[in-house]
């Protein structure tokens, strides 16, 4: 027997830019013949959904919309060509909602880049809602033994660093620094950068972030605060003292990115993760040529990535720390969130 | 019988940082086990040449020093462990004179990176003299096909542009733009780039230049001075308007290092060869992050690049325009390079 | 003014295994939501549409069947969400006519393995008909510029041995022996390595193959009937005596599939193409791995290499040698073939 | 104080093809401007060197040779050019004992291909003996926490199977499957993969084995001769059922080669490093070719691998089994391998 789809639901939606989302009854929307109708059970909140209310991103958003995009859920209808997935499926609604899959990115596995991709709770509703509709080709399949709620964030956050990490061309055995390792990006990079057999350095401040990255596992562990030469702590805490072969950075601040290419091993990469509002990097010419450092933007991760690191996930590799409440409480989240006051990650609970 | 070696020789001679180069008699060095003599006959000038001159670069020269690090020529001695070069080859003294061969770097075959490495006309005494002495691991082999007067300047240049059209990733029938296409190394990466199978789009200024990338068969051309908008017009040079594949940056000023990263393809590379002292690389991270762009120090190539990019010129892929003056005369091409009235590559003959 | 569309149009139908395949009309079918229906003007004859008569590969076909995998023509109509295709653009049927889009090969650009794969005049109707149903999203893009008639042996031959050379790792100014290379595969092959920058040995047999081998640039050739030792001469044929980087394989019997493995050189690549009924590769363990050599059988391009395949040909550097005759007479196409009397390829033309 | 170096030693020797081996008092060798001279402390046995005895391989030995390849000790002293190592530094002697390092081979780290590598116990003498010659640009650098025996057999042993696992291009988080699971260089490869993040199916026979293997966390395990289908069976293994990434081939006998390339997944790689003597690979064309399959030779790892291979060794993550007997009973060790009767590794302690 099929699932009961109601005709209405619960939602959290941005009516203006700014703010502020209103918990309230909208529609459920049927989906189309490529596409899944995704009973959402858990979201995990992300700082990009702070971006998407505040509109302070070069890219402007649909209005009115409904946010969200690490949404873990469970399929209750899809259209006819939706073959490859099952009423019933496990499944993940992620920021690439959807893309061409026909164009010159599509065709070589950088679906993130196609220029018609769909942006769950940016330029389409994401899940902040009950019912979110997403593509079949694009929607995250999630094994039946994985809990809902603890792989929600993996969704974005995970699969962001994920990608980031292999994007850094690093291989078992050599040496990634984190900066920023102590924050929900960080925490989750330490852990899959162990769960790929390498070795990382942590670079944050605090005795709290030193613990938490000693718990992790992390090799070494650098105050950015504290050092005296941040340059020369992190090159002095790689076996031979040449640096890290590449440095992950889920940084929010300007700064880091600046330092990283001083400190990264020649032939080493900076993989640029994070999204200051208007920051740059910046190198001297001179040293990153003779070095041959290479710094490299990262974005979400493809189809194929996103599925790795769910797999990941639901090997027991990585525990993401997070705290639930209702979705109807979102506002309170980005309150919080504003004032740089979470640490780890949020998941609402669209049933309350 | 072995080639008469005299004990004395020619060579110009940097006596103090900031010069001159004086025309002087000294004495020929013997080589060491592992290195050979190089009676050098031809050498290129560049513009590292200058900078060991004047100083200003941040890294010391030895003193006093004989320059040049783009010498053809012949071996007339070689050490007990020089076992697979002989007497009478042709060979290059090229900018890596030498290496550790046993670090991290050199058994990756990133021997630049050595920081052992032996700069010829830098740490150690260049071609600008008759007799030359190089590490035989790394002296460049020259086929005996080749004109030594012009293959000089492939020592540096070719190499330097061919390695770093390497480091891109561009594949045949992919573009790359060049930002300084008219000039002396602009020109070669555009004839390397052509024998790769690539399709190129020149940027550079003027009439001349525009000819000149026709000649050497530029799918297109853009003045950086007369465009009304460079990143547009190098994205509409492309055949899908996505941009270029790769950009080669051999242009010596700063402006083009941060608009590189603007035009290049989602995906795509920007390579940093030129040295504009003081130069930063610039590149807003968030544009950099969602289009995925990777930015690179290019250097020297290895032993391996330098035998390839000598294969295509012996191929006779390669035309390097180029004037020849005597060995004596080194002071005059320095005050023209200084004054900025060098197009093309200027030879010595060291015979005079 | 949308194409007037008729009801019917004429075939050719293999309406059991061995066939003969009969001209009939049939039906002219109507596309899906994500499909378009091609008017075919032009399409080659491949080796494998002989195979899929015969029914002698371990693969079943659909029955009754219209063959056919190189059809070049015009988009007439197309279901509602092929969004990024225009009625009226050219476009290829190529022998991936569909497939998933969601699996892991699919998601890694690995099209032609996906399981669901559909399979141009194979598993569904091809292109010997007048008109062709194909998926959107696999239906290759061909420029106006183009003339469809000599384009469509491209569509499968052109496609197949560019991505061999793609496979083969080989970079510009490195060798590739192409075995085979008189063929129409090989001469396809020859073209496009050229044009990829790399050097090549054609290996085939008779003087009309060695004067179409330097016709088409080839660096050297070995005859391997007169050859007192193919093995030694491959070797020889290369610069340095150690044999070519990368040997294709487009022969149709077994012998130089094995022999490849002993003249390539150490570190080097065999791919296989060709699909010789019943053939085994074979090497010796011991030299396979102390030369370190890697075999790799090659398929059919995806769509990114269609697509690049196409745009090497559309910028006028590959030509295919073929003879037109009407659809109706393809019967007698695969009589020549069944008795070895092709050189180069058919093309037939569905008006007649 | 440098250490005492004594005139004469004690020596295994290998005095005519065929053996035995005599347990004989001779010379101190001198190391040259490039060497270093060892005092073994340790060395392992390997197969090879049993082959060295019989010279059964294509690739004829030293006589009088001394064996051993795999010698762990103490640089004692050194030529003038050895500038990056010391006396007192830790260093193994291992298969490759020295190389041309200019070659083509050499210039891209592949020493193990260079046409005059120098093999340690096989074209020059080994580590069967007290003191022992190598260059020391190849002499492997250990770090002083080592232990000298237990790390003995990773100097041929492990650095291969490590190198085998990096050239499979195995993914962390991918499945590789081990033929020979339960034998001495399976038992690393094991104990290698898991270290670098990948999933593991070991292939082997018997109770002992499949409990060896589930100790190394073995995800699966496939008794290949009460296996009913292996092919099915390994591919059954697999999370989605499609064949593992990858197979490291490290048994000693024929038919593994040729099984593997039929369960490995489409895409995957058949590593082949195991040396059967007269052995074949062989696979069939038609599904090598549609799946896509690579089958590729490893050989020994470069220095960089060795490096690595050593480093995995250091950080704790390797553990060899292996018993200890004096270099006086090598005989004994070679008959008891001759009866394949050695289950784990032999170490010969030089002091008696």
């Amino acid at each position: 027997m099929p699932p009961q789809i109601p005709t209405e639901q619960k939602a959290m939606v941005i009516e203006k830019t700014g703010g502020p989302v209103i918990y309230k009854t909208i529609p459920v929307a049927k989906p189309g013949p490529d596409e899944v109708l995704v009973k959402i059970k858990y979201s995990g909140v992300c700082h990009t959904d702070l971006h998407a209310v505040n509109g302070d991103w070069p890219l402007p958003t649909k209005l009115p919309l409904v946010g969200g995009h690490e949404g873990a859920g469970i399929v209750v209808a899809k259209g006819d060509l939706a073959t490859d997935i099952e009423i019933g499926d496990y499944a993940g609604v992620k920021w690439i909602n959807g893309s061409c899959l026909a164009c010159d990115f599509c065709q070589q596995s950088d679906e993130p880049l196609c220029s018609k991709a769909l942006l769950s709770g940016y330029t389409v509703d994401g899940s902040f809602q009950q019912y979110c509709i997403a593509k079949a080709a694009h929607v995250a399949r999630i094994p039946k033994s994985c809990d809902l709620e603890s792989i929600s964030p993996v969704l974005c956050a995970g699969i962001t660093v994920y990608k980031g990490l292999k994007e850094s061309g690093a291989r078992p055995g050599q040496t990634v620094a984190i900066v920023g390792a102590g924050g929900g990006l960080g925490s989750l990079a330490q852990q899959y950068a162990k769960a790929m057999g390498l070795r990382t350095i942590g670079i944050d401040t605090g005795e709290d972030k030193r613990q938490l990255c000693k718990d992790f596992g992390a090799d070494a562990f650098v105050d950015f605060k504290t050092s005296q030469n941040v340059v020369k702590d992190v090159q002095a805490a790689t076996a031979d003292g040449l640096g890290p072969h590449a440095v992950i950075l889920v940084a929010v601040n300007e700064k880091p990115f600046q330092q990283a290419a001083e400190y990264v091993r020649p032939r080493g990469t900076v993989i640029c993760i994070g999204l200051p509002a208007g920051a740059y990097l910046r190198a001297p010419v001179f040293e990153s040529v003779i070095r041959m450092v290479t710094i490299k933007g990262s974005y979400v991760g493809n189809r194929k990535d996103s599925a790795e690191a769910i797999d990941f996930f639901a090997r027991g590799l990585i525990k993401v720390p997070f705290k639930t409440v209702g979705l109807s409480e979102l506002q309170k989240v980005y309150d919080l969130m504003h004032d740089g006051k979470i640490t780890g990650r949020y998941v609402v609970d669209t049933s309350r």
